[in-house]
């Protein structure tokens, strides 16, 4: 029997990480892996609710630390609704962002302790975390620029912030090699997804997953 | 010049603790004592909507820890918004629950781990705690009968699991006595609240405020 594996996409926003994650997502399918796709915060009736209040909430006042909570109240549902009957069903995950999204963003880039943070996201997730954490990463600029949205609440920082950002998911990829991989996103999207899934396929063939290009 | 002071008033539903909240900020208020009243969870706008979605959202699935880091979110909007900036401004806050309500409601009575829930809300709170708690004290029994509300998300459980409520607020109460006092809620509220008005006008007094009684 194959063995279930959890991944989450992460890194800046304009990498294509939520296209990288649709791509992977069809390819396992084709596959006949069976694959429980999710987006963090998200992915439950409770976590849509307080996505629309992080990203969108312009209305209220959000302290950083306050944000934080409200995205690991989030998690804390989709891993007890979703990811963990998953995993435990045998199943892939594959989640658009996890807990590394909030040690960077509001503990590297907005100031709150990095530490803290993973040490409250093991008391929400229960010690849950991503095999495979695939890191897409492009010079701030570049990043800034293919945003093709209007910017949402997270998004209208500046350049600096965004440096911030970028240098947070490195460092942290960097501490934890075994389980992190820095991807150019630089090329275009078809070029990225072959190596998100040369990533995700050797991870998965390890695991007892048959897999064809 | 007198000094702040942080005080909460806890305990089980039912004990008349928002009654006395309201009778404590009246007397202080005639004792021109410049006081801050807020309730735990809400206090703010943001608050305001964890509140209405953790009382009495039942169209959500909401687990236990969800709603840990609901509250902790809606604490740190409080403090921050709030509390800080009252007692920066000399003042003294009168909250209606706080963290010790998480510790004992999700923890002691909900099966999460107290000494984690301490942590996070030590995070949240960056260390601010009340100098008083006062921890308000009915047989389950009695709690129970006096609730005159319709249940709502919380209080719709049975006497298990008030009395789990119970042994908990005296568990912590008893760990840290030097900041909690357990108040005996069976007499009438005028009853109550001289032994509330006692209470904190000790604490007020050794701060440097002159009140009558």
């Amino acid at each position: 029997m194959p063995k279930p594996a959890f991944i989450s996409l992460d890194g800046l926003d304009g990498t294509g990480k939520s296209t990288q994650c649709r791509l992977l997502v069809e390819w396992l399918t084709a596959q006949r892996v069976p694959v429980t796709a999710c987006t963090d915060p998200g992915g439950t009736p409770l976590g849509q609710e307080l996505r629309k209040l992080l990203l969108f909430g312009r209305d209220h006042t959000i302290s950083t630390t306050t944000e934080a909570m409200l995205f690991m109240a989030s998690r804390a549902q989709l891993v007890d609704e979703i990811i963990r009957p998953a995993l435990d069903g045998g199943q892939v995950v594959v989640s658009d962002r996890f807990l590394l999204a909030n040690v960077v963003y509001q503990g590297h880039a907005g100031g709150l302790n990095a530490a803290d943070l993973w040490t409250v996201g093991r008391f929400v997730t229960g010690g849950l975390e991503p095999d495979l954490t695939l890191v897409f990463d492009l010079p701030p600029d570049v990043a800034v620029s293919r945003r093709n949205r209007a910017a949402d609440r997270m998004e209208d920082r500046g350049e600096d912030y965004v440096t911030r950002v970028r240098t947070g998911f490195n460092y942290e990829a960097g501490m934890r090699p075994d389980r992190h991989r820095i991807i150019d996103a630089t090329p275009d999207a078809d070029a990225v997804q072959k190596v998100v899934r040369r990533e995700v396929g050797r991870l998965l063939t390890e695991r007892g997953w048959s897999l064809q290009e």
